[in-house]
């Protein structure tokens, strides 16, 4: 266990740069020029990649050679948490600054500048939650401004649907604004169409898995935690006039389906335990399967900052994934208990994150209310919602532990002969 | 093409069997006793498996050796429609009554009995569709009594949600009564919590893709039937009470994500050819994108059997995928008009088929108005919806073309430690 200790590393520059010793993110890179080179599996420390395939043909580290054959993180994440927290405590003795091996491993360094990332991860299936009660009362106001905003079910249970895995994408992918049919302008009238004019970011924190029980067994909130690889910064990419006229009865679909972005590190688990809080209180009680008597919520301050085409950046949000209803084991318990197989690789969204404050909404639907208040940026133009040629950028941090950062340009749509 | 031509086989039984040469399904089959054998593609004809590796290394079938390597079809999916019709029209040489081959291909033929089909694709991503009237405004009564059944814009696109692709299995692996929350006894009070009473079966067609545009541009209706690679039966298996407290307003979660199971075999595009029919009339008139001159619905006859345990078989069942309201290639295009990408391997299914006549209803919830009305079965006991040991049949027939079987038993929930 590492909770609490300062750790020190030998890496230059990786003490306190967020990506020291505490931290150790797993990602997958390319060298640049990406086309021509392959993608290999990595850890972070600080500016630089130690490719993981290395460590193990080197001697260095004893895993399994399928652990990182594939492009990606897959292999390590079927082998499960003691070859995980393994790893990891390896990791922490090869680059601590009393490290016997220094001399062996600082040559298979490479610069983060020479590197391009790509999806850390294939992910099998991508469920996105709602457990933000801030963000759904915000919601549920503006799309059913004639009822409850929270429905009876909401505090019951963590509210959930399937995203679209193969929409899955690492950050610095561009996002090309969406076509799609939109509400009439007359209600029985035919549906609008054309790129969606009301496009949107959600701010939220995701989990990756490991394996679930073999025997299709729902995954005991107590036992949850140890299916939890790491967490990762989440995109959700939202087209709001697609998704207004498409969601009833079924719920979102190509109003999210065409891009959700993902931050390039994966941060252990393990290196958020000093994060760990108290959950907010949940009232009523829930049921047992979503019981646990110590859970945890996690103290990651986040941010969203907004970068017009050639501007400067605006930061917009500041939140807090602390302030969260449903916690991640109860995500987990919750998602698996009809008998739902997880699979390396899954990967579990918070939903958008919302606080209290003006500022720390986690979507522009919100911080603008439905496109009714523009935000004015440093620039001094406006902004209801995204623009062509906007970058998002999202960032967290927890303490000395940083998320890195997830980061997305809006493109223009292009004519199609299909629309 | 092989339209309409009447083609005989050399392989005994074949001809007549539904499993002829005018059809030639693909699926993945493993040698019993399953666990100590690896799985490979293969070919039905008749009651035997014709190995697609076995053909690549006798030289018979040219094609790269990464067609077939991994248990799935997804590589030989990504080569795309000519691989897929000229692989089709060699097997059609190979097998015909007058092939030249004919001797060096019987020794390679294995019969069914000595195996056991397994899942024949990997799937990427799972869409399940709504795209029946009938089906649509019955659930529309039953979740809805207040309101209109059809939402506004059903007629206009094409309702789909994402389900999970981790829980699609082959036909005839058991399914688990999921347990779940369902709507409290009182209204404002705690959710019931246990084993679903009212498990249902939901009579689908599906079908599965090769790779869609690499550039991430829309599938254009004009251009959808070449990435349509074949088609399975589909059994959407829904928990109807956790359904019903859960999917609003993000849709159906738990309620599905258990178990969605597919016939093995799967059915050619081009084996499906004279099944084409003319699609029912569309009002009003969808947009562009979802018009096609030549759009198709498939002529199949469906069934539903159900089979208590120890018990006999009673046919509650009879559709026909033709009344459709939604086609094939409306889906795939609708599916991908914002972006999203289709990946090979990925499955569409058309939500429940349902028809207008009492017994052409594709699940319980609409055959027994909400469980109001309890069909009994030959063996004089009722059901309004599954019970444990209940085995659940589908069947599917396009003149001489057979789509096999999807079945499923209904095994009871073991108690668990986290309810």
């Amino acid at each position: 266990m590492v909770r609490g200790v300062t750790l020190t590393s030998w890496v230059p520059g990786a003490d306190g740069s967020g990506f020291g010793l505490e931290n150790l993110p797993f990602g997958v890179v390319k060298r640049e020029p990406a086309r021509t080179h392959p993608a290999w599996p990595a850890v972070r420390i600080g500016n630089f990649a130690l490719g993981l395939r290395d460590l193990i043909e080197t001697g260095l580290l004893d895993l399994p050679p399928s652990a990182f054959e594939q492009p990606n993180l897959n292999g390590f994440l079927k082998l499960g948490e003691e070859a995980w927290s393994g790893t990891r405590d390896r990791l922490i003795a090869l680059l601590g600054a009393d490290s016997p091996d220094a001399a062996l491993v600082r040559p298979l360094l490479v610069e983060l500048e020479r590197l391009r990332p790509v999806l850390p991860v294939e992910t099998g299936d991508y469920v996105d939650f709602y457990a933000s009660l801030e963000h759904a009362t915000n919601l549920g106001r503006l799309f059913r401004p004639e009822s409850e905003p929270l429905l009876s079910n909401w505090r019951q249970l963590p509210v959930a649907y399937h995203g679209r895995a193969g929409s899955v994408i690492v950050s610095d992918t561009p996002v090309r604004r969406p076509l799609g049919q939109q509400t009439p302008a007359d209600p029985g009238g035919i549906a609008r169409f054309g790129p969606e004019p009301w496009l949107d970011f959600e701010l939220e924190l995701g989990f990756v898995t490991g394996d679930g029980p073999p025997d299709g067994q729902p995954i005991s909130i107590h036992d949850a935690e140890r299916h939890i690889f790491g967490f990762v910064l989440v995109n959700d990419w939202s087209a709001r006039a697609i998704q207004r006229w498409e969601y009833q009865p079924l719920g979102p679909f190509l109003g999210k389906s065409f891009a959700t972005s993902l931050s390039p590190w994966i941060v252990p688990r393990q290196a958020l335990m000093p994060a760990r809080v108290t959950p907010r209180e949940q009232q009523p009680r829930p049921l047992p399967y979503l019981r646990a008597a110590n859970d945890w919520a996690l103290d990651i301050s986040l941010e969203v900052s907004l970068i017009p085409a050639g501007g400067d950046e605006s930061h917009i949000v500041r939140t807090n994934s602390r302030g969260l209803y449903w916690t991640p084991i109860q995500q987990l318990a919750h998602a698996t208990i009809n008998g739902a197989a997880v699979r390396a690789g899954d990967l579990f969204a918070s939903g958008t994150i919302s606080g209290d404050e003006a500022d720390s909404y986690g979507s522009l639907i919100e911080l603008t209310q439905g496109g009714r208040r523009a935000l004015t940026l440093r620039d001094g133009t406006e902004r209801t919602f995204l623009q062509d040629g906007d970058t998002v950028v999202m960032r967290g941090r927890a303490g000395s532990v940083s998320l890195g950062e997830v980061r997305g340009r809006v493109e223009p749509n292009r004519p199609t002969t299909s629309g």
